[in-house]
This record gives C-alpha cells, sequence and structure tokens, in this order.
C-alpha cells in the first residue's frame, strides 16, 4: 500500500463571495494548496462540486479550473455524490496515486451559491433527492432532516434544548476559525429563540449556504522534496458506502448505515479503533445528521448522540472534539466542497496549525462527508506520521 | 500492473425511451452487465452522466442506481466531465482496481434527453462550455463546431460534400447494430440535400440526442471464474487529458492537443502504435470532430482527416474502421454515456460478437470520448488477450 501524503493545504473563507466565481473560488484555494506544497507539481485534477450545473449553469469544472489555474493538458474531471461530492473527490485523488499511475494529485471542492442563474439553491437542493419520488412531492433535503429530527424527538424523548449543543460547539469554534462564515459564539438562548425552518429544525440546526473553495495536494511520500518544511499527514484509510436514496426506501430511519460502513471500513484500513480518535469532523449540514453520524459511526448508543454535544464531549477539549473549526454550521456549508474543507480543517489540526482551536496532541482524525440522509458516506482517516 | 479484464457488457437501444426514466435506462444496462459477468459481484459503482442534473433535476445517481439495481451499500458516485463523462467513469473504474483496493467494479453511462422537466437540450448542453464567457454570448457546443468547420473549410479548401462520408458510413453501420437509434444507410445525395442545423453544419453533421445506457462490469483477470465463457479482452491503456474549456483561449483552433496527449498516453502503456490499432471508436459528435480527432491522434495528417471518410480508409474494411456499431451520429448521442457504449462496442469487436458488423480479426481497440471540443479527453485502449 502507498502512503500518501496530504502535503497541500489551501482555501477560501466560506461565505458569500459576491465578487467571486466558481473559477476564482477553485483558483483561490488551488494556488494557496500548491504553494503549500512547494514544488510539487499534479498530474490530475478532481473536483467535488454538487449544485453548479444548476445554480451557475457550469458543469465541465475540471477542464475549466484545470484551465483558470494553469494546468491545462493534466487529467481533469468532477465528482458528484450530493454534498458528499467534495468527500468523493478525496477518495478518487487517493485511488489514482494508489493506482500508481498518478504520483500528485489536486482535490478541490467548489460550491457557488449566491448570484445564481438558475433555480433557487432550495429547488437545486432538491435535485440530490429522488426526483421521481420524493423531490416532485416538495420533500427536499431540509424536509428529509425536519422528518428525521421529528421522528428522533418522539423515539428518543429528548428535551427541550436538547439539540442546541450542536449549534453552541460550532459557533463557539467558528470564533476561533477567520475562514468559516460566522466567527461568534451563540448562547443557549439564542438557540431557544430561533425561528423555526422546517418544524422542529430551527435556523441553528440548519447549516446555511456558504460559497467557498478548498484544496488538497496529494503526493506519494517517496516524491516528497527533501527539506519538506510541514508536519506529515497521511491518508491512513479511506471507504465510500452507499444506502438508499429514498426515505421510503429505509429499513430504520434513524440509523445511517452508510456511515457506519464507510467508517468501519476506513477505521479498519488504518488499524484503529474509535478510542484512537482525537476529532472528529462530522457533516451537521443538521444539526439531526450530527447526532445521527456520532451514534451511526457509533461514538454513542442510539439516541444519545445529542448528548455528546449538551455535555460538552465533542467540545476542543471534550472526549471526541467535532466540527474543531466550526463545521458545517459555523464555517459554513459548502456543499460539494465541505468534504474538501473537512479535510483542509482536519490536517491543520494534525500539523499542529489549526491555531486557538487545536485540540491538543492530535494525531487521528476522521472526517466523514454525506450526501443527503447518508445516501452516499465518504469516511477518511487522517493521521499525523512523525 | 494489474490486468484489467472487461467481464460483462450491457446496454440498452439508443434512441427515444418515453417509457423509460434514467433510473429504468441505468438499470436495463447494469442488470445486463451482470449477468453477461456470471457470478461477479461489484463492490464499486462509477456512473457517467452529462445532463441529468438539468434535464432531469436529478443529481446523485450513484445512490440513485446502486439503490435501484439491489446494490445498495457499495461505493457508489458520478462522474462527469461533459460528455465524455462517460470515458471518465470507465477511467475511475479502472484506476479503483490499479489501487488493488477494489476488485471488481461496475462502470455504467446512463443519458436521458427525452421527456426533459428542466431546460431545452440545447440550453442544457451549453452548460459544459464556459458559462461566463461562451455560453452566455449564445455559444452553444453546436455553434462551436460549426465555428471549427468553417475555419476547417477555409483553410484547407475541402470540396463541397467532403464531410459527407463520416456520416454515410456511420449510417451504413448503424444498419447493422439493433442497438442503433438510426439502422438505415444514407446516400450521398441525402446528405447533400440536407438542411443547415447552423452553418457549415447540416444535419447529418450533428450526432442526434439519444437517450441510452451501457454498462461495463471490470475485474482483475485473478478474480475470473473458472470456466470463464467469453473471449478476454483487458483495458492496455488508459488516459485522460484537458484542453482549455474556452474556444477563443485555443493556440490553434483545428488541432485537439487533448485528444492527441491522451491516446499517445494509453497507446504508450499499451505498447502500442497507430498501425497495431484494428478500430478506432471516435467521438463523432460533430463530422468536424472526427476529423480532427482522425488528424489529432495521428491517423491522417492536417486537413486530410475528411478524406479517409470520403475514401472509406473507416469502413468495416477500410484501413482504419471507425464507428463500427454506428457511432455517435447513428448508434445516437448518448451524451455522457457514449464512452461506455464506445467501450461496450469495441468489447463486442475485440470477442468477435459485433455481428454484421464485425471487423475481421480485430485484437486492439482505441477508443476515445471527448468533452465539448476536446477540452477532455478520454483514451482507452481495449485489447483481445487470448
Amino acid at each position: 500500500m502507498t502512503e500518501v501524503i496530504i502535503a497541500g493545504l489551501g482555501q477560501t473563507s466560506a461565505g458569500e463571495h459576491w465578487d467571486a466565481g466558481l473559477r476564482d473560488l477553485g483558483y483561490h484555494a488551488i494556488d494557496t494548496a500548491l504553494k503549500d506544497a512547494g514544488s510539487l507539481r499534479p498530474q490530475a485534477l478532481f473536483v467535488g462540486n454538487m449544485l453548479a450545473p444548476n445554480l451557475s449553469h457550469q458543469s465541465h469544472l475540471g477542464a475549466l479550473l484545470a484551465d483558470f489555474a494553469g494546468l491545462s493538458g493534466i487529467e481533469a474531471v468532477t465528482l458528484e455524490a450530493a454534498d458528499a461530492s467534495g468527500g468523493a473527490a478525496l477518495r478518487q485523488g487517493y485511488l489514482a496515486i494508489q493506482s500508481g499511475l498518478v504520483g500528485t494529485v489536486l482535490v478541490v471542492g467548489v460550491e457557488k451559491f449566491t448570484d445564481q442563474v438558475g433555480p433557487g439553491v432550495e429547488e437545486a437542493l432538491a435535485t440530490i433527492s429522488d426526483s421521481d419520488y420524493e423531490a416532485v412531492q416538495g420533500m427536499t433535503p431540509t424536509a428529509q432532516a425536519a422528518l428525521l429530527m421529528q421522528r428522533y424527538l418522539h423515539e428518543y424523548k429528548v428535551p427541550e434544548g436538547g439539540f442546541a449543543g450542536f449549534a453552541i460547539t460550532a459557533h463557539a469554534n467558528g470564533a476561533g476559525n477567520p475562514n468559516a462564515m460566522f466567527q461568534k459564539a451563540i448562547k443557549p438562548e439564542t438557540y431557544a429563540k430561533a425561528g423555526m425552518v422546517s418544524e422542529p429544525l430551527n435556523i441553528f440546526d440548519v447549516a446555511p449556504p456558504a460559497d467557498g473553495a478548498a484544496a488538497l495536494v496529494l503526493t506519494r511520500r517517496d516524491l516528497l522534496p527533501a527539506n519538506w518544511p510541514h508536519p506529515l499527514v497521511r491518508v491512513a484509510g479511506s471507504a465510500t458506502a452507499s444506502d438508499t436514496l429514498a426515505l421510503h426506501d429505509r429499513k430504520d430511519l434513524l440509523f445511517f448505515e452508510a456511515a457506519q460502513l464507510s467508517a468501519g471500513k476506513a477505521l479498519k484500513q488504518a488499524g484503529l479503533i474509535l478510542d484512537n480518535l482525537n476529532l472528529f469532523e462530522y457533516n451537521d449540514s443538521f444539526s439531526i445528521y450530527a447526532a445521527l453520524a456520532l451514534e451511526s459511526v457509533g461514538f454513542a448508543v442510539r439516541g444519545k448522540g445529542w448528548r455528546l454535544a449538551a455535555e460538552a464531549e465533542i467540545a476542543l477539549d471534550g472526549r471526541i472534539p467535532c466540527a474543531t473549526l466550526g463545521g458545517l454550521k459555523a464555517r459554513g456549508f459548502t456543499g460539494g466542497a465541505s468534504g474538501v474543507y473537512q479535510a483542509v480543517e482536519a490536517a491543520l489540526q494534525l500539523r499542529g496549525q489549526a491555531g486557538k482551536n487545536q485540540v491538543a496532541d492530535a494525531r487521528n482524525a476522521l472526517i466523514q462527508s454525506l450526501g443527503g440522509p447518508a445516501s452516499t458516506a465518504v469516511s477518511h482517516v487522517l493521521q499525523r506520521v512523525d
């Protein structure tokens, strides 16, 4: 097995970039990652994106970004798996290096919500659900999450405000991330007074759409230049799994099988167990998904995921720090870029470059990118080598 | 290097499938390919698709098709590189097996043009061009091809009707393919009298949009069951290259650099030269692209690609048979499925199962999938092993 090193990191701030299009955001992240990677030059570019064909009337982002970044000629394609697209792009970059046919690759996730020329965001987001059987009934991703949360509250008798801990943790951590969309902590009262989006989801249970791009340079360890300046971080485990697209086909609404399956495979490949992990970048597009991910991966028993947030076990100094740089809730819901943001953020933690939000002695991180209600789940274990 | 075998083939007919959606088409191709592959079971599904997010308001096709095909749980993602998406999916399936982490994969290309719920086909197709600088000016893929053909006619003084040979060859071969959209030969007079689409492209210079799906099962040779019933076909070479997305950035309008680069790499990997090839499945979405591909890959000198068609050198018994089962022109322009159709068709030739259209003693085939005006080019060499 080839040792795959994360050799370059780049990101734009997440938020409303009215002055930057897809190519500008993608270029900025690529350029930053390439500078971070010193003299390494990529032979391939894997782009993660979810909604550009609809919101920006722009597909073919592989050729677009390779061209705009001055890399025209290299292999360049787009990976799409709804909001797990970024994770899928990282996975493909990893497989490409493992194949032995490519030495160094760029992985970039990019999403552009503002200034859209196509349909509105919620209509575009509905394309990731089952168009024939769910979206056509108005069942958008937000409606799916609301249904799951309602069922969860009913099954497990969660007290009022029981989910507040996810947003409170995310915003507390966003305050320490200069690239986060929201850099201000919130109080329990703020959560309690928030307006409903789709009952019982209030506005703090929903991650806000954010423009942004993040990029990684991956390479084989033997290709690293001498006197490499950064602490070494490798991809120690990688797996993707799928589940039914439509909720009505689920045997069990409150368990994310693909999240369990992909995390289990990635951990097994890395030779680690949950206790070895120092942080978990989960997919908190909705607070209910964070809770279900914690339970499906195994950090909490069923029905108790919310308590990890309520009891600060996911805080930076808790048992398993989550959303350490704000997560999707406070960094921003960067759509198909989110999986790459997670990787950049986890790599910063493992390098010891996470600033005020540094998790002490972070050596092993699990990151997990979900497409819809975990119809796709992409999990990676990142590990500090030296 | 792992020997990657094409172990299963499936396709729907190409054409107007008013009674079948994306999932039905995809399922039919997958089911046929899995039956063809005997007891092999895939661990991953790579989907090639170009326009479903726009035309059918459906993305997330990996999870959708894995689910509908009864494979829920497996790794499943979508590759997008405009009309080279099918080639890109094949390439990713190949890389996945070469990585050693996956043993058997499904590659499926699917496209659905009829019965669209989104914008019209030409508006959706324009998303593969540069949205900010070309599509916004009305520069659709058809307009790009018309500009290139106009320039070609001007530069090389091609006689009237000089391009007719591409459509005549394609339709002659379509007549022998029960899955082709058009199964009727045409005469030079038919081409001469055809109406213009975008001058100088007439309707026979443009491949017709067709619904369809094609699928492949790829596996490692050591995983093939005993008493394998089919002649063995392997993927002997694989490469993807990119070029500028916008035509205005091209140094040379009449040469497809990415087509040259990717074909050259794939041939080099296979240890072959052009003279070793028994057939070439080119990307004849427009006749001008077929001519430029023949020149860029090296079968003809610049300005003479059209003569290979005019002089029947691309016929089934010619020097280098092309579009042997109708190509995009007569089988149908199956969008992001085209690259997988090409692979299925070339594999049928190499197995000796191409019926009336069998190329004698076919052992080595080059297939090439183009995204737009070769802004992406994916090339594969398929080879009969035994």
